[in-house]
């Protein structure tokens, strides 16, 4: 690699600047983003960056579903680009930086590649994904998923949010219905940027996290049937509490997720009391369990032990628990040699860094399943992300940017 | 006592007739009734049963809160009335027979007299409280309690439902805010038929329970505030989880219960996570607590245990919670000479009956606070109520309509 590369810089403050400018798409007035996919907010930040894409000389694409790829040319147009990005939707009450820095810091690489007059062997894809959060439309990740084939773009043009808007009608009304089939633009690989939206960097002082796994999820949908009767009058051994019921399953649920850690963690994030009263013994509670381990060995046993628990809960108590499996995403394993090369950029910077797993899930997670991808992640404050309050520092962000191009500079090889 | 006040029996079959007929107002696919105070069905209600009194010969009055008074001329009118009834706001999925028997069975009581041609000798006044439920304003038997000068009519007027509708609008809206003031309408004494709500006639046999004695009430608001942060990428150990926490409060407010058992009962019936999403860690709850014994001793015992408890698990959790008594109500003694004017009815009838202490509140306990009351039970199956299963027989029914009937015969006595 040249000296010139070898040296090269991303522009801290131009890429500082276009996260904020670009924050005022959908801004809100505590100072997060309110960019729900394919809105008219999200048409706002896409209209920016095609025209930020060609105006850095690259060669806009969009699939069908809405997907926007820049194309930068390398010296050996035979191969397949090197993809690198994120996403530029966000969640209701999101932040700046969840996907947008992702996003922004592979224009940003474009922009600084261009200015140092550095042409790249292999071609240079920059990515923004529809849909990543799937807060407006169910999946999240719809738009990758369907490229690495997990679904069909007939089923995903289908899919309606609560106004029972279709994905067709919502990319027609925004203009960005593409020409381009899902899964035609090819890549040899794929980068991703992101923050860490956990608090592991941040408490050990690392400014990279090398992403070397994406946890596996497991998703339930639970019911607990005990009887509802007068919180007066009902002796205490003759109860079927169903809110009694929740809390050791709840609590389970803790102890598993630590017995198998630190590689596994549980939640129990919804949990509604079918007519509660304050005189009223709870008779019925529905709930939802959201179990990851970046193990698979690790999920099976997360799941026999809440089995195992709730069965034992329930039998105890005298209550009906139903625990249905709605969701199972295996973990990612990203490819060591990607993983490998964000690691060495990391090192060659001079940023303190840790290998970590992803907690969320990622459109690289999905890619990773048909090609070799791998993700670099930077701190986040409290690790609050999916907030308003979702924080990054500039210098994190820049440093995130300089290990995402020199690792697709190593991938994509230097011509000049 | 004539011979015909002596044998007199109340009409089964019409008392059974009413109890149904007025079940249409607000009845529940299941056979239920959801009957909120101060609700359009409640409205319904009144309406009948204002009717029902006025064409029972009876002098309808209703006071500031709602709360509705039917007098019965006596030939003594320089006396205060007997006091008898109950209510008819049901919970949000309640029964047929929680307030609306002692209500239906005052009335039946009337219609038995006024058909024997039977005069007393002091007045007697059938009465339907407004809100002794609690479920859709706080506290619970609000209108007995302000009558007895717990609360003034200001301060209840002033409460307000989830919607923030307040007690004063929702009388104003369904036209029951009446002329008389709140305690205008005096008692010599005060008798309410109900419902055990509890399993112990039903499990020994037993026709009447003569309630000698109410549980004291503990009612507590919660908040627990923890952090809300992401599923999948915040470690266990890191975790702030309102809900966990508020998993160890319920446990340990059930095993404190039991300890103090079996004179002691603790619930949490209402539980609502803020913001709740399936990937999110549950942030902030608020909760409410429900504690009883009939035992005062006890009660403070209750009260230490619960503070302490939480106080530690808030402390080992890191998370805040705030625990607020919002209501505290002494145990109740009933009026010891008119516990044994019960039993004598009971005995005189030949029905099976024991002494019993009330788990629920009652109006009656409140208004035993400043005029000699009583209350009479009769069985309930599988003493379930507050919920749509409620139920009893119409001969029960019918033992305690006669009991109450004899016991305020012998409180009124018979003139003619």
């Amino acid at each position: 690699m040249s000296r010139a590369a070898t040296n090269l810089q991303i522009d801290s403050a131009r890429l500082w600047g276009t996260i904020h400018d670009t924050a005022k798409f959908g801004a809100t007035p505590k100072g997060g983003v309110r960019r729900l996919t394919l809105s008219a907010e999200d048409k706002q930040v896409r209209d920016w960056f095609r025209k930020a894409c060609e105006d850095a000389g690259l060669e806009v694409q969009v699939d069908a579903l809405g997907s926007m790829f820049g194309l930068r040319k390398g010296r050996d147009m035979s191969k397949p680009p090197i993809g690198v990005g994120s996403h530029l939707d966000t969640q209701p009450t999101g932040g700046k930086y969840d996907g947008v820095l992702g996003t922004l810091a592979a224009l940003e690489m474009v922009r600084t590649l261009n200015d140092a007059g550095i042409e790249t062997e292999l071609p240079i894809c920059i990515c923004n994904w529809t849909n990543e959060e799937g807060s407006r439309f169910a999946p999240a990740m719809m738009a990758s998923a369907a490229y690495v084939g997990d679904f069909t773009t007939d089923d995903i043009l289908s899919r309606r949010d609560a106004e029972g808007i279709t994905v067709a009608q919502a990319l027609d009304t925004i203009g960005y219905r593409g020409d381009a089939p899902v899964g035609r633009q090819k890549f040899t690989s794929f980068v991703e940027l992101h923050i860490e939206q956990g608090p592991i960097l941040e408490a050990e002082n690392k400014t990279i996290g090398v992403v070397d796994s994406g946890q596996g999820v497991l998703w339930y949908d639970g019911k607990i049937t005990g009887f509802e009767s007068h919180a007066g009058s009902t002796p205490m051994p003759l109860r079927r509490d169903a809110l009694a019921t929740l809390s050791e399953i709840v609590l389970a649920m803790e102890s598993i997720a630590k017995k198998h850690g630190p590689k596994a963690v549980g939640t129990i994030g919804e949990a509604v009391i079918a007519a509660p009263s304050r005189n009223v013994i709870p008779g019925e509670i529905a709930f939802t369990v959201d179990c990851r381990s970046a193990d698979a060995a690790i999920m099976d046993a997360l799941d026999r032990d809440l089995r195992a628990a709730v069965a034992e809960i329930a039998t105890r108590r005298k209550v009906d628990v139903q625990l249905d499996l709605v969701w199972r995403k295996a973990p990612t394993h990203f490819d060591p040699k990607l993983v490998d090369a964000v690691e060495n950029a990391a090192t060659q910077l001079g940023y303190p860094h840790r290998r970590i797993t992803s907690g969320a899930g990622h459109d690289a997670c999905n890619l990773n399943t048909v090609m070799p991808a791998a993700m670099v992640f930077v701190p986040c404050k409290d690790g609050i992300s999916h907030n308003e309050l979702e924080d990054a520092t500039q210098s994190d962000c820049a440093a995130g940017a300089n290990v995402l191009m020199h690792t697709v500079l190593a991938l994509a090889g230097v011509a000049s």
